[in-house]
């Protein structure tokens, strides 16, 4: 059985692009969001226009979520007018907004219960991973519903893994955040201390990449840092929103994050003093303004 | 004016192939150590013998040290029979072994006194880049001494890189260690979240590692963690010896190292449980019996 009609639900930075990708690919989109002006976008691309998340329900055989966080997902999912309210038994319900992972087994049971199979299926790879349809997908939920709506994700995404049982997409998500956040705390710690000794931030850079401190983040942030551009490739206040996630769900499991609340505390200061829309990396201004330097280039 | 004879002290596991590596570029060695089995062992190999570090210093116009940590450095240079008392006015000094920055001045000093050139220089790669002359190499000092000894750096590292004014080769190296103690940190207390919610590491390795939390960390130690590997690559008590003297130095320059701290917290523990003598990767230990998983390889 193939998949009829897809509905597509939450049409921001992320989901604009990875509908458009679902169209180009040619399944036909049933769309809504909350801002008519995303959805007619959509339309003039080829999709139909729904009023209501329930009404994406009832016309769709899959609808997906791509919203911002837990509270919105929910109520989405589950208040009024809300999916569950247009779903058939049978059907299939993707969530890719990244949230809490018991947020996610949460709405699954009430799906469940309706016949629903649900999937929480969180992305990376940013805006230009969702324009390129070459996101990582992490997927929890039952195997053989994976199976079936793999084809789909693979339009989005070019990295579409299952990871395990309803919830385990978005833990693995924040195992991700987790890293991605401490790993540009710690250049951030090493290189204060670097430049606050007087080295070049440049040639610090230069000397550690290729060795066994290097990462993706030093590598993707330090050169935008070195020229004193924080514009978002992704933004501060939505790590923090992941972090948040993260810390919610260590509790859930006993697991103390003594470096991830650390860096908590370093993303609230930062965010207070007007930085939420600046690119992650502004985690580097908190030690910046701490001990008087900046991580700038000086060379040329 | 070419380099005559070059004198090496301390020939451990790594500067033992440095030592060789020199020999086999041509260099004519004078060599010194506490344990006389390896300097019959570069004897072998070419080297000449001497007895004390004063008496390597009489016979070379460059000398080289490459030992544990600052106290060693502090006796074998300024001690008893230490270097500065066999070196002429116009020779050169290159410690290699990595040690507290505020070490290498003061060393600086007394040998400026004399008329000796001294840079520090340390390296980081392993036993592996010390045999195969692969190293990368962080130099401090003066700018003309740097590009004097250039040529001699050159035969042991791959990456030799002029990072600043005496001390600064350490600064550089204690940075490049605060990052790698954090980057396997960061993940060890992810994959504790991940693993404690029930997610295959493996599964959760393979997810991320071509993202953005991506790192040389991951891609070198988790591989072994999964299969209960902690062989030392790096030893964990000399990555605490050198994550003291990142304390030491960020003191001195009044940088708050708010992770760094926490993390040596972590690695004295696993320390004191008989894991010095592991790989640094062990840390992840210290969050396994806090909360009770083990990060291991389920698949096949």
């Amino acid at each position: 059985m193939s998949i009829e009609r897809v509905g597509f639900i939450g049409l921001g930075i992320m989901g604009r692009p990875m509908a458009k990708n679902l169209i180009k690919a040619g399944y036909r989109l049933v769309v809504h969001n909350r801002s008519r002006k995303a959805v007619r976008e959509l339309v003039s691309a080829g999709a139909e226009e729904a009023y209501s998340p329930a009404e994406v329900a009832e016309r769709s055989s899959v609808v997906i979520t791509m919203l911002p966080d837990s509270p919105d997902v929910e109520d989405v999912a589950l208040g009024e007018n809300g999916i569950i309210y247009g779903m058939k038994s049978g059907n299939y319900y993707i969530d890719m907004s990244s949230i809490s992972p018991s947020v996610a087994r949460h709405i699954s049971e009430v799906m469940k219960s309706k016949g629903v199979h649900m999937l929480d299926a969180p992305v990376s790879g940013g805006e230009k991973g969702a324009i390129d349809g070459t996101l990582a997908i992490m997927v929890g939920g039952r195997k053989e519903d994976f199976e079936y709506v793999k084809p789909l994700l693979e339009v989005m995404g070019s990295k579409v893994t299952y990871v395990g049982s309803i919830g385990s997409g978005n833990t693995v998500k924040l195992v991700n955040q987790i890293i991605v956040a401490l790993n540009i705390a710690a250049f951030s710690e090493a290189f204060a201390l670097g430049v606050r000794a007087g080295i070049d931030p440049s040639i610090i850079y230069d000397a550690i990449r290729e060795g066994m401190a290097g990462s993706k983040a030093l590598d993707l942030r330090i050169p935008h840092i070195l020229e004193g551009n924080f514009r978002p490739g992704f933004k501060l206040s939505l790590h923090l929103k992941d972090i948040n996630n993260a810390m919610t769900a260590a509790g859930e499991n006993g697991v103390p994050l003594f470096l991830t609340s650390v860096v908590r505390e370093m993303m609230k200061k930062i965010i207070s003093e007007g930085d939420g829309e600046s690119d992650h990396s502004s985690i580097i201004k908190f030690y910046e303004k701490l001990v008087g330097v900046e991580v700038r280039n000086r060379r040329a």
